[in-house]
């Protein structure tokens, strides 16, 4: 008899083809962006129809809320899997970030359009925006703290501004950086990181 | 016989028609955002109905565009003439201007949300976007300059990261403020300048 908790039969396809469909997904938009025929490409990687597809998601905007849900998720593992040593602060894994999202164009374009329209508040994507930045300033005001304590980041400034300011930084890049790709995101961070370094 | 090279007759009345229906856009955008009901709230203030409106401008989208350059160019002469004395940088510029912009929410809103869809290449509104960008990255830089050279901000650092991060910190705050109206933009943009000024 096994105690495993972990789903089976039809409930663990489910959420396997559900991961399936989002790594398709994710795939589709970082080539090309979200384009009106995005919907039916995914569907066509997967083997299913468009109404096939949504039955794992209930709508078409929920499927990109998942897709940014599950790219914040490979984000992490990426920062802390990929064999390039250890991050030693908050500014360096944005670096880290930026370089490995100028590489997915499709995808910065879709987290800017969609965390713009969840600003209004009756917006489907309102909550869990409201939740991803109040969640990254915790976080990243707890590495600027220790920052601050183990004398590597400059002191007698309000940590939680500073990490606003790399939040903000980090999505502001990303428009400049959409408007004109010539704009090297990732050294322009790297400028901000020293202004925050204790002298 | 008068050399006066201003509009006259038709013509004149119609560019200052344009003028108020702007005036109108920018009350009703900045107290209620975007809506459905947006556009008969701004004919209904000048008299006229949603296509005698449209007349003026051509299409809803190109009505949204010229409030945004109406609200810049309002925005610049507040500026040089609220009778707060001189600007004396490019940060502290920023800061009324964050300031002024937390009274109108929904004008934060509007720029906030063309800007996005502006970044797609053939958005109508993607060329007025680009260019401001390229133009408020020179004249910031141009300040940043300026500062390093009497002494008040930071050397060692590149003058365009600095404008080109001032602007990312004004856009991504943004964001972040329409999430959460407790953020403090302007205090926070104060932290960023003070990152910015030589020791």
């Amino acid at each position: 008899m096994s105690t495993q908790r972990k789903p089976r039969g039809p409930y663990r396809k489910g959420i396997q083809r559900r991961a399936q469909i989002l790594d398709a997904a994710l795939e589709v938009f970082a080539e090309q962006g979200d384009r009106g025929s995005s919907l039916q490409e995914i569907a066509d990687r997967v083997g299913l129809s468009i109404p096939g597809l949504l039955h794992y998601f209930g709508s078409r905007e929920e499927l990109l809320l998942a897709v940014l849900e599950r790219r914040d998720t490979l984000e992490t593992d990426h920062l802390t899997t990929d064999g390039e040593g250890k991050i030693t602060s908050a500014g360096e894994a944005v670096v880290r970030t930026i370089r490995h999202n100028m590489d997915q164009p499709g995808l910065v374009k879709l987290f800017v359009a969609l965390s713009a329209a969840a600003t209004e508040p009756d917006h489907h994507a309102h909550a869990f925006f409201a939740d991803r930045y109040r969640r990254l300033t915790e976080t990243t005001k707890a590495g600027m703290e220790s920052g601050q304590a183990n004398g590597t980041t400059r002191t007698g400034v309000n940590p939680e501004h500073l990490a606003r300011l790399l939040l903000a930084v980090s999505d502001g890049l990303q428009v400049q950086w959409l408007m004109d790709p010539t704009v090297d995101m990732a050294a322009i961070v790297e400028t901000f990181n020293r202004l925050c370094e204790s002298e």
